[in-house]
């Protein structure tokens, strides 16, 4: 009995230091349960000392704690994984350094050897479909895989890009562009867009471990999200899944998003901050649940985030599916609301380059708004995709509240694309009477407040409307005022040249 | 004694399992030890399923785990309610969907039966004053509250809507305005200033439960501060207190009023956040207890938000009450600040376009700067305010360090109402000299200049000196330094027009 | 026996209550081990029941828990002092109010007796380095501590302010100007740059509790960063460690350096939110420490805040040190890039007033661009900066990364530099031909034109590649497409005034 006794003592001592422990701990769960690769484990001995933020940053992520098989024995609304590598080596370990920098080295133009190891610099979104098939090919279909040539093979958008990166010189009065500067393009569009990395040869660096050899590699560092990899595939699961903890926390956050999203060109995340939606989110961003598989509306969250919208996999408390995860991020998106002259349907194909309107140019509308509708989705399909985001919407929303703000969203398409229309006009006049020259659309100062007039203030106000996000992005945040300022110069400055005869020689 | 020992072990056990799960639940109170109500049972039956963000949301809030009666019992200062409703069935059970959504229906153009019970659609001020009578009552007295008429019903302001807000077109040189588009309006405007909702008859609506016969409301969904409701009533609980778990904590972050407040006209929460007040919440935020009532000075929090020293009742540790709770948010302020010309003391009325200024314009200055005085709140009223605002800082400051701030912040409306009044000099030369044309003063290139100046760069400027915001919004963030450009561009333009003496005809 | 089953009920008890506790307090540590000196009890007496804000504050500070001596004891790493006070009185109590108003109150023209006590209203940088020697010594070197005399006794910037923050009115189409306004000043440009404290004479001040003499302080209050103290000294050390706890968390968060670093002159703040570096910190802030001494990567956080790359002591988790302390904040910084017309080398002395360019003007750079190279570190310095900032960047990032991304910063400086060039060849064109008057260089509407394109443009251009800072506050944000804009404004302005031959008379 009196063992008994001590017994209970123990217990007591046991359950009080594993509770204190636990509280200490709560956040994180128990590391290495499963086994590191003897090859993780070498390169562990070395990086964990040069590069300790990224090695615990990994050790805090579900790859280093669990292997592809237990991952794989999950229900399937939980799974965060949706294939099995073929070969079964990848199966018994966790997911550490060597798993993933290690895969189709063959196809690497970056694989170099690397301590007797052939090792990938980069690790591309093929390489990540080894486990996450179902999200790769998804991406594929995502406009934004595409986002380097959707840039670069267009020749409006290249056009007005030369006018913003190039080297700019004055001389005789006239400006001189070179636009011819993969640094600055690197550090400009395409760090959003994504660059091309290209191996060029090998060099020497010196590091603290001593010399080594390793390749060269043109456009990077880059996490854009149409990245052009050595291996030749497109995109880049860092965009929003950030290395090396690559946690879905940080993907489902609209901080994420602003990355790319928030300038006056494309202000989603602005507009979201300023919504209910962001209100309630920044409000009770703390008691929300990030990481759950699926995530349950109300039980997780109660107000979205970007995620959960355009994204997730939702179910109700009862573990309905609400929507599908999806990483093709238009599945729900009936229009395309932004860097475009002109909303229009979602292009068919996400390779926009390929489209031309019916003057040729590389635009989903001609010039007076009438859109290219060959290259986009139909009516049926728009309203599959309408209805598709309804669904979330409904959640919490009744029919009519839903329907009513989709109704507005209609209203401000139509809206926007008759402002852009009338300031379209007025330059259209500019151009024909010489004022301008449209050789580029985008390189003098007229043409350039007729761009702000689309490119910022339609967008903006279109994305305020999408997102009900608050009057001011619509209105006075580079909305319809200053859309409005814009044609009122437009108008003036035409007047100007009417009044003066001033004309410009034809080039 | 063994008896005793095996006691020990399960006290021991319970003690782990309930401290277990009280880690679990630490930000969690018990659920529903007050019964609901078998109406609102009734309601959950089908929209726990249909809407599970909202019933969520419903069940984390006070409204689900309390009664009226019991919240009743607290503490004068601990109250969240104000009055008691004098129906006996509503006080007994807690605040569930039918307790809210079934209130007066009598008097609610939008209430419908709803399988078998009389729905409204809209939970009105009305409404929740069954429960908040002060808080309503504070709140018909707020500038909020008609913030709808304050627009809609000013001249002055509607010509500047109707340049903004309408659709555009360019005939013959000329632009011609139709400012006619009501969900225009509800999405530009009015998304803060509140919509007119007006019922319209009905319509069936398809849902996941079948078909269902609901009110149509034109201006529907919204939730501006100044909002016709259907029974009548003006503003929207929800605008700073959202459904449905109606948090205190919410309200009082500041991410609730950056819903309308951020925008250049009014950026409020950006200078906050700019300021030594919003990096030290930004920094503290989650060490802050953002629901005790009252609100303990240095014990929930040691930086103000917007509503400590607008809106909530203050004591200190000791009990003592610092500023009594108000829903009149200007009942700590002595000036208008924002949104008009000129500065001035405050509206006597909340009713703003009952104003007139010498010229008939429904604004509370001359366009030369002197006060509308009749429409304004007196010198001895002004400084009340500032005395009970001073309270607030007090608890933090020294004497001398309010007073101080107090006198910049008198500087600043002398100086920014000076440049405003310059601004105003040149343009009106432009108008008398029809370089423009004044029949509205919002339609030309070089008005919108003269408008950036006061809606813009004095307010901003103001408001940063208002709340000690840091030199960025008071200089080069929309401040003195883009105020300046644009009276150096007004001259300039001036100078233009008559070194070319090409004047414009008179209309 | 019984006994020892009595014990371990009572044990488990009190393991209950004490875990309870503990779960209660986890975030604070306890208060008052240590004395309090009499004095302190004295001010506390008053003030705990005046200025309860921040009395609560300090005694969440670590100046309320420790004493000098018992801080004196941490292992060299882990120190958060950097010297003992001579005087002994003062090692063995915890840091009160008296411990640091009442320091040496012979050169504060500040002190006053106050109920008996000589106090000084302003704790100065020499106060505090009575403990953190070290700090203020470092900071003595920071360009920070000298805000106040870089702007105001410089006759560039002088005479930018001037066209800024004056009075301005318009007498026979012309503005005169009158700089003379320091309330302005202080609510301006001197909120971050500092303002003069001096003291006035005395006034009577009323309280709650009753009349006092007390200092007048013109220039107060203010906390910036290179204040002048009444007592000689310059900067505030409650800028970035806000009153009065004093917090490391806070200095360590971004908001902190929000306060200065947001608006368009200098964007750091915005570009690092857009930044996977502050994207990442935002969706994890939660989880990082932010108070450790020393601060480990990887352990306490996996993505840097500002202070991490710019002034924090860092350690791997081995121990080892990764970077000292700093608060001289351009250790790691090889180019000054913002707020000057062109990017240079650092200046050697903080005190850049004194620098002269070949013209005579005090900037570091001629109108061309060419460096001031007396004034500025040389190659060797730079690179041994950059290389201290590399070993920070390197503890996450391969040493490729890092260096190709210091590759692209030096084409940022470059390629800004020679847009920055360009715009000013149009300027000094335009000065040349008195089309503009260069007796200001910022006075007139075309001059400001051209300010906007390097205090604005190029600025937040650099600052978007120094901090791999997304592509927008590059490009669409204040970034290159503004910066063109303006270009292709002061090519057409100059064209204009050809045109028209209306060329000013030279004044």
């Amino acid at each position: 009995m009196k063992r008994v006794c001590v017994y209970s003592v123990i217990i007591i001592l046991f359950s009080f230091f594993f509770l204190s422990f636990r509280i200490a701990n709560e956040n994180e769960e128990d590391n290495f349960d499963f086994p590191i690769s003897s090859e993780t484990e070498d390169c562990l001995m070395c990086h964990s000392t040069i590069n300790p933020g990224i090695v615990e940053s990994w050790k805090n992520s579900l790859h280093s704690k669990i292997t592809v098989s237990e991952a794989n024995k999950k229900l399937d609304l939980e799974k965060r994984i949706s294939s099995i590598p073929s070969e079964n080596n990848l199966t018994s370990v966790v997911v550490g350094c060597y798993e993933c920098h290690s895969l189709n080295t063959d196809k690497h133009a970056d694989s170099f050897d690397h301590n007797g190891y052939m090792i990938n610099v980069i690790v591309s979104p093929d390489d990540c479909s080894v486990c996450h098939q179902e999200e790769r090919e998804q991406y594929k279909k995502n406009i934004m895989a595409h986002a380097y040539a959707n840039l670069m093979d267009n020749d409006v958008y290249k056009s007005l890009k030369s006018t913003i990166t190039g080297e700019i010189t004055f001389e005789e009065g006239n400006f001189h562009f070179n636009d011819n500067n993969k640094l600055t393009d690197a550090d400009a569009c395409l760090h959003c867009h994504g660059t091309k990395l290209e191996v060029k040869g090998k060099k020497i660096v010196e590091t603290d471990f001593g010399e080594f050899e390793v390749p060269v590699i043109e456009g990077w560092p880059n996490q854009g999200v149409g990245r052009i990899n050595p291996d030749g595939s497109k995109g880049s699961c860092t965009s929003c899944h950030p290395r090396h903890d690559f946690s879905i926390e940080t993907a489902r956050k609209p901080y994420t998003c602003s990355q790319c999203h928030k300038g006056p060109d494309v202000p989603a995340y602005k507009v979201y901050t300023a919504s209910k939606h962001g209100n309630i989110f920044s409000s009770k961003e703390k008691e929300y649940n990030f990481s759950n598989v699926p995530w349950v509306i109300g039980q997780d969250f109660d107000a979205p985030t970007c995620a959960t919208c355009h994204a997730s996999l939702l179910t109700d408390p009862e573990g309905n599916v609400v929507v599908e995860r999806t990483h093709q991020f238009n599945d729900r998106l009936s229009y395309r609301l932004f860097g475009v002259p002109y909303a229009h349907p979602h292009p068919i194909s996400p390779e926009t380059s390929k489209i031309k309107n019916s003057s040729g140019l590389q635009l989903a509308s001609d010039l007076d708004g009438t859109p290219a509708s060959e290259y986009l989705i139909d009516e049926q399909e728009q309203l599959k995709r309408e209805n598709s985001m309804k669904q979330v919407c409904n959640k919490c929303h009744s029919v009519s509240w839903t329907n009513n703000h989709f109704v507005r969203l209609e209203n401000v398409i139509k809206t926007t694309n008759s402002l852009t229309q009338t300031s379209t006009e007025i330059m259209l006049e500019i151009w024909e009477q010489h004022y301008a020259d449209n050789a580029n659309l985008f390189d003098e100062y007229i043409e350039r407040q007729w761009t702000d007039v689309w490119l910022f203030h339609a967008n903006s106000t279109r994305l305020s409307a999408a997102m009900s996000g608050g009057g001011d992005y619509g209105v006075f945040d580079n909305g319809r005022y200053q859309l409005t300022n814009k044609l009122f110069l437009l108008k003036e400055w035409l007047e100007g040249k009417r009044n003066t005869k001033n004309k410009k020689k034809k080039p």
